[in-house]
């Protein structure tokens, strides 16, 4: 396997991430609970590694910041806080396009705690309902948990914004970034964000590692409880190694954010350019005028994503047909079928971009996807259902 | 830093576990729930770590096995999960001497859910009380958690019997058995234990990954909500590196378990039976007929436990006053409040051995040892109380 396209479900760990985290597997490999100097060596590590995750977040204050074991937890972990700390309200906002990890326990906590949730729902192109998330702002509301930028089509969301309205009604606002950390500029402090989610095997770091911002001043409650680690706020011996290595991919990607975000998009938009006047009857999802700039999802009318998917692996290019965690159960994409149903019947192919990514990735892909569409295409012949799920090309075209 | 004797608070990643790690960072680095070979290949290695550990605690089916961030998320999980299956019941038995990532979660629970919290409360060397164990058991009980060694004393608790009580009134049992893997022989098959958890970092394998074995056919409910990774019994995607080596280091745990077993003994007693010599008024606690091979836990009468363990460290000898987990917030240690009020006041330094240890290492520490008790005790002359505080000091010795 040589081109991997795939860097929204997990990235490679970079060699300095790497590099960083061995001397504290074998090394200094103490608890940073422990009151010796072995012990000690870790916890400074930590203090570095959540300096380094605030400069990447902007966040005010590096004690804001716990680490968690990654995006899901640190999901599970605002949400369920935030109904703890604030018994008198009962009610979630979120959106209809929210990873599972937001999802699945806010559809749990519906059935089991009757708390009542809006999904507000997107548009074709996968943008927010305004008119919609702002009807459901009430005093009722808890939390709201939108995130950042969505992970299969890449559709950013006016979070600062949506922060300032939650903030109106005594809300917490809750945002999951973890497909847009390292991809854009996140600057906290200039935001009512009050909780924010992030995980480091998405911008190569380690797997097994996230964070969770939790804003200074905001009420908090552990969802994981024990020791005393973390200032009570998430027990449980620290993860030495991936910690440092979260903070060093922190560094890394602040250093390097703007060259990459040239270098994803030049990467992508030659893609997406190749592809739609290579393959009639495609179509990119999402919004083109706010997306991450290392993400496309094409939509080849008249055929599966997942045989697209499954006959460029035969080629040798890893990408994903919907979201890794709904792709390997073989599930409809929830978030096309938000945007289009028609669509989502097909699903669709996501290619998603990383600073490893080369030129010659690119042309590979353009070089052999044609032919597996013809291919596909012909062996189930091409409908007149395809055009009716044709929309707006010319728009997704353009970005 | 050069002797190294608080593996009970963490252990050296051993180096064949780094080995098998360092291909999943940079190389199979694939999420695992990913429909391409990158991602396949991360999967076919985690089903090799889960028989690995299914050997070493002698599961029935490695399906039984989920993997979680490390002991306090499996501790977490276990119990709330309990508590959501049966929600008819609302009693937790669980002992006085339990880790904190039970016991603060217990009282949380007491607190906030009206749970009734019975603690079996421990004789003066940490065995518990069976009859009050006894008694608590009813139809009420929802969950049991007892740990099978006890992290501070090294005290083993007859948990195949336990399990066995706790079976008749239909509860579930859960052990925390963190400290006690790897340095026991576990063979869960034979017994009606129905939940277990551990810890990588404890056996040399890494930090930031743990296990829960839940027994086929125990109900459960997921703590961390999401993906369907692990059968949707633990969503997030899997620190696959992390997977790998806890599979590696349970791998080599089993293999080498009863040769480990007999060296950490041999310098564990040999550093024990040099203490009580060279010192008087010193004693060893825990339960002398059954504990853990690598644990030692000692009271120098008349002076603070924390004392001679920050003198050990600038001596280059790292040990534990009580358990990382309390040490580190210095308070005063709940086990040994639970089994002598008295010696709670003084603390116990803990020496817990691994295969890494030498003789050498614990020669050094009876060469300093005896220089620094008695200067403490010089500076805080030796008191009557401190008589008082002596228990059974022949029967310790003849461990």
């Amino acid at each position: 396997m040589s081109i991997y396209l795939d860097n929204n479900a997990t990235t490679r760990v970079d060699s300095e991430v790497l590099q960083a985290m061995l001397p504290f597997f074998a090394d200094q490999f103490g608890n940073p609970s422990s009151m010796h100097d072995i012990g000690a060596a870790a916890g400074a590590a930590m203090k570095t590694a959540r300096q380094q995750l605030q400069a990447l977040i902007g966040a005010k204050f590096d004690h804001e910041i716990i680490f968690t074991s990654g995006g899901t937890e640190s999901n599970n972990t605002a949400i369920l806080s935030a109904l703890d700390v604030m018994p008198e309200r009962s009610e979630i906002v979120t959106s209809a396009v929210e990873h599972p990890a937001v999802l699945t326990l806010c559809g749990h906590l519906e059935k089991t705690r009757g708390i009542k949730v809006h999904r507000i729902p997107v548009d074709q192109h996968g943008r927010l309902d305004l008119d919609a998330y702002r009807a459901a702002l009430t005093h009722r509301v808890a939390i709201v948990s939108i995130m950042w930028a969505n992970n299969e089509t890449g559709t950013i969301f006016p979070v600062a914004r949506l922060s300032e309205m939650a903030k109106n009604v005594g809300a917490i606002f809750h945002t999951d970034a973890v497909p847009a950390i390292g991809k854009l500029p996140v600057d906290l402090k200039s935001t009512a964000i009050d909780m924010l989610s992030l995980s480091g095997h998405k911008f190569h770091g380690p797997k097994g590692v996230g964070a969770l911002y939790i804003k200074s001043g905001v009420p908090f409650h552990a969802l994981i409880m024990g020791g005393h680690q973390q200032r009570n706020r998430r027990a449980g011996t620290e993860n030495t190694p991936g910690i440092v290595g979260l903070g060093k991919a922190a560094e890394l990607a602040l250093w390097r954010m703007d060259e990459e975000i040239t270098w994803v998009k030049s990467l992508r938009d030659r893609l997406e350019e190749g592809l739609l006047k290579r393959i009639p009857k495609t179509f990119v999802t999402g919004d083109p005028l706010a997306r991450l700039p290392n993400t496309t999802n094409v939509v080849f009318e008249g055929i599966g994503s997942e045989a697209v998917q499954f006959l460029l692996n035969r080629h040798g290019i890893a990408c994903a047909s919907g979201s890794a965690c709904s792709s390997g159960s073989s599930r409809q994409s929830h978030v096309l079928e938000a945007m289009n149903p028609d669509a989502a019947a097909l699903g669709a192919v996501r290619f998603s971009f990383s600073h490893f990514s080369r030129e010659e990735d690119v042309d590979q892909v353009l070089e052999v996807i044609p032919g597996i569409v013809m291919k596909l295409r012909g062996s189930f012949p091409f409908s007149a259902g395809g055009e009716r799920r044709r929309i707006d090309n010319s728009a997704a075209a353009a970005r």
